[in-house]
């Protein structure tokens, strides 16, 4: 795939103004529900564009701003998530961030500033909005918590849809991935104690042997995907952290197991913990153990509602960018807890990145801003005025 | 080890005879619960040397004989098992099995011939009999089944304890191998039914997987040896048969397992089959499955009783045999079954052998004969001499 | 869903004939490559309808036959499968199979009837052929060997593309499934032969157990697909038949397994077999023991072709009947064999039957002859007036 | 069992001296190779008793002294270990240590206390004795490198037997265990690291998943000792910690486990280290992962050597104690590595105590004191009368 080189001249002002909002976020990133200066930053640039922010007192993060068109229709909203990760930045740039042990390592600057330039264009064409768009400039994403406090401060209501996106490293820039349904997995997470019985390494008849015992559960879980679930959906279940016992001559009389499961398929996700505590509790009564399994939901999977899947492509198309077939990936997003009020769509948006995303080298290139910010504007016209 | 001369010169005709005798049983072995010739060679020989047969009309198989003492005392039983093997013999001996598929490869024919010459010698020396010596030539030993079938006839009546032997391959002729304890193993047999869903091999979600979960089954299983039986102690748990499926796109909806288990500990013996249940039934479960596990007793282990230790030894040694301390087996020996009735003492008589018990070519040392009646008619004074 | 009536009026006579051909192949089945009474059959069929048959002297049982449109054009191909299954029926029907364990219990009969039905049907419409439409009643696809033999008799050469069905008990009549690219699995088998060394239940330190290593190998071969295969992909192992041993206390020395892999996606179907020999291969050396890993290719999946997939659903909307989004089936199908030679497509075609491909009790509604027959007159006249 | 009161009145004098001594090393407590005080306490004792001490000035801590017979003869030695283990003690004994966190919870302080008292005794008795008696008082018991450090400092050299003892909490006072051959277990460490490849929890296919493979190491190790290790003898294989992974939705590259190894037989010790590291390496391979076995030998097992065993027995009995034929014990004693260079005998002194050696609330009863003394002396005097 060749990268496109941005169809609207002109526009090579806004790329400057973006590419700079964006460095600056960059220099200066903030952990999750810690956006303080970025949310005075965004807040600052949207005045800057006359843009009306709205008043949710709730969120002491984040910002929700608003364009009412100049014609009558629904309110649409676009979301950008604003926080960034505890990861030690190494790619040297110029505006690498100045925050020790914190960086923008999953692009969420490049949402944020690609968003304030789509409320810019849509300023500029008030007068052929044929509705309302909402920007919400969410905190909190990468702890799965901001969805649910921009709902909860009741920034959702009147919005009918919900659009967003990431930027995909793999992707060239200019290129949008679009896939009608499943597009990121659900993500829960769980915890297995095992209780056995601790004792002298010499005597395990006088024990029961938690490590054995969660040895053997973990080879059992493996079928929960091999076998129970079917091979026409897509499940994962990763066992991701195992911890037991302190001295090599004593068995202790605990282990403790904490994971993750991954799947597309809703009635696979309502299964998937029923699948797991018979296999953690009867292995363990096998061995005469106790076993406690705990499942912790933490987000469902970003489901991309049908309605919109041809407006998604011809949105970029129109612009001269191409639109391809996403592939679904085994990653979580909290965009999806807005889909389980409102339907939604989320697309992949190409930044032909050198590295994947949470790596300390991360990067994207700034052209992509460009795309990013006419795609969202272009989709809320085309959104608007297709309204059925 | 060296082999030993026997020391009683003047018996070269009572070898001749038993080694007759002993290659007459040889050329006609007959499997368990058949052996009514071999019943009527030994009634024959018996009576050839006027000894007394008993009238047991329950035993249909074996002959009970006594010899009773010119001075009181009680009466102790001395058994010999006479039945034969279902194996096709390869030994190409001159009197190799007339029987095609059935041959003494357990050495019964020995121990037959062995005992009818101890009786001969204790004939010769009824008056230095402090007591009553009772003959006891049993069926059915390789069937788990003659011993129970002698005490159900009546024969173990008014005996206060038993002696018998088996021949030992790897040990010298005149070496007679003593142990206080446990000498043999318990074995007992069971069975596992492992029942899940049978199904479509591509849907494996709409099945029960029987084979995945029979496999791990045995894989826990192994822990009730490693885990849960004591180290001090000796147990084995082997499956030996698994058995599912016909068809290499076909799920069967199950799996069944035969095995055994073996130790030298009463209390061990007690816990092992619930270990196995608890394991069987717990792993089921944890795969949705379920088992069905069968315990079927079979023999108790042979446990030499502590009072006869010295005898034992000091009956060979008196003769100028050695006597050594004897290594525990895992086999099983249904003399046991005499044990949980009455005291007795078993012990490992030297035969040279070139093969192990059951093997198609297994042979022994005719030598070995004198050894064995002399050490028998010895033992039996000395026990009834020294009685308390 | 409810069933639809055939829109094509007037075509009752061509119902009644096709359900006289149904029912007299349904009372004849014949296992496959022994379909010699149902060839002469089809040859009567296509013979009374005036239909070219093609000579392949190669081909000893099956018929390839041809209409000739009045238009030029490339050659399509329509394949039917004729073969019956070893299964006794038990379906009550007056039209039963008169063979005593054998029934078509697939619907090839009712494949067999339609295909006749559409060449009678495009006999009728030549002027409107754009091109030439090749029949092929192929046999033995039970045994995934039919389509083989008519590519080595050369009936597929010079044809560009290839269309076929399976019936579908769970669609209603009138409904044709369609899916663009993976419909149904490869299929491949694989054997395993763990090979220990066998001795006494009693002493498995002196035996390599093969029993507790294959358990082992089965309990690790789960990995392949929790762990090896990508989620985003879908794979089937299934081990259905386990097989060693043959005494409760001889443990074996050989351990016999058999099963099949499924997928929809090349490269997972070619890394396979290579995690199942590691797996196999390294277990079995941990356990001391030896595996040997064998893999059969059997059948590829059947890909449909993405330029089909819209004339596919349009040929069933012009006629009035259903176009649904087909569900993937992990069953095999050797038309895929076809496919790894020229582009095609397969569709399910309603049948709203009462139980599943080969079950006793398998029926289907004879009503959709008119529609298979009339939606494959369509299709070809469609794929011709629009080929490129 | 009934608690034997000392036949030997008159020493209640020496009972207090003891009694004393014991209270005052247990109210100071010193970890092992950290012995200074204890030391000093016993050079001094041993000193008032005008007890030859002998100067080997390698050893930092613990005291060899001497005693020579006014007869000539060979040198045997006494050896009592004299450190503490770090443990809060939880008696509320008013003479408790005074050391937080330190305490006498194995009862070395008595077995320190017992043999000064022998020395005290058999300085009465000099002119029965016909050789000579070393005392060896050895530091680092706990941590299994005292003896070695006596050994190298050359404290072993012209002795030709030596003789020890642990205290017994489930044995009554009066009461000596006495075993030949076997009575604690060789105790041997190892590590296993097994590597895979870390990565996302949601694409286990682009990691190799070191927690699955490290738990099916784990189950396939429980067939060292339930397949590979002999019935007939006693080994232990416990995994006793297990580490891996540090977030719940990481999969981790690397699972530490470490754990202990016992057994009574060295064949049985040098071979499960062999089946270890392939059992280990095997899985690990059949994983696709890699995996380190190391093996840190850490004490050869206490055999007992036979010649000594009846006059241990008989040096009880002429003393009016209990002799009882001792059980052998999966812990292990670092007296075994004596029994590397010389013949040696262990006994187990019975204590009444009412708790398991390294409880917080271990006790033991002080007439065992006057037991243990007189118990060692006459055994030194027999031993020395006997020798051939």
């Amino acid at each position: 795939m060749k990268n496109v080189t941005s169809p609207q001249k002109g526009n090579e002002k806004l790329l400057e103004q973006l590419t700079n909002m964006r460095r600056e976020l960059h220099e200066h990133p903030e952990l999750s529900m810690m956006e303080i200066e970025t949310t005075k930053r965004i807040r600052r640039w949207l005045e800057e564009g006359e843009i009306d922010i709205l008043p949710f007192e709730n969120l002491e993060v984040g910002v929700i701003a608003e364009i009412k068109g100049t014609k009558p229709g629904p309110t649409i909203a676009i979301r950008a998530d604003i926080d960034a990760l505890p990861i030690k930045e190494e790619t040297n740039l110029p505006f690498s961030s100045k925050v020790d042990g914190v960086m923008h390592a999953c692009g969420h600057d490049f949402h944020t500033a690609s968003i304030i330039g789509t409320a810019l264009l849509l300023k500029e064409k008030r007068d052929q909005l044929q509705g309302t768009v909402r920007f919400i400039f969410q905190p909190a994403e990468e702890i799965a918590s901001g969805a649910k406090k921009v709902i909860e401060a009741g920034a959702l209501e009147g919005v009918e849809a919900i659009f967003g996106m990431h930027n995909k490293p793999d992707l060239p820039v200019g290129t949008v991935g679009v896939r009608e349904g499943a597009l990121m997995a659900s993500v829960d997470r769980f915890e297995i104690d095992v209780i056995g019985v601790g004792g002298h390494a010499g005597i395990p008849n006088s024990s029961i042997d938690s490590i054995v015992t969660a040895s053997s559960i973990v080879t059992s879980l493996q079928s929960v995907v091999s076998r129970n679930v079917s091979s026409l959906q897509n499940a994962v279940v990763s066992i991701c952290t195992i911890h037991g016992g302190s001295s090599w001559n004593v068995l202790p009389d605990k282990v403790k197991l904490e994971g993750t499961a991954r799947t597309f398929q809703d009635d696979a996700r309502a299964k998937i913990p029923e699948f797991m505590q018979r296999t953690v509790e009867g292995v363990a009564a096998g061995y005469g153990a106790k076993a406690e399994f705990r499942w912790y939901p933490y987000l469902p999977s970003v489901q991309n509602d049908a309605r919109f899947a041809e407006v998604a492509k011809e949105a970029a198309i129109e612009l001269g960018y191409e639109a391809v077939e996403a592939e679904k990936s085994p990653g979580g997003e909290d965009f999806a807890v807005y889909q389980t009020k409102i339907p939604g769509f989320f697309v992949w948006m190409g930044t032909n990145g050198t590295q994947e995303w949470h790596h300390p080298a991360f990067t994207l290139e700034e052209g992509a801003l460009e795309v990013a910010s006419s795609y969202f504007a272009n989709l809320a016209l085309k959104v608007l005025e297709t309204w059925k």
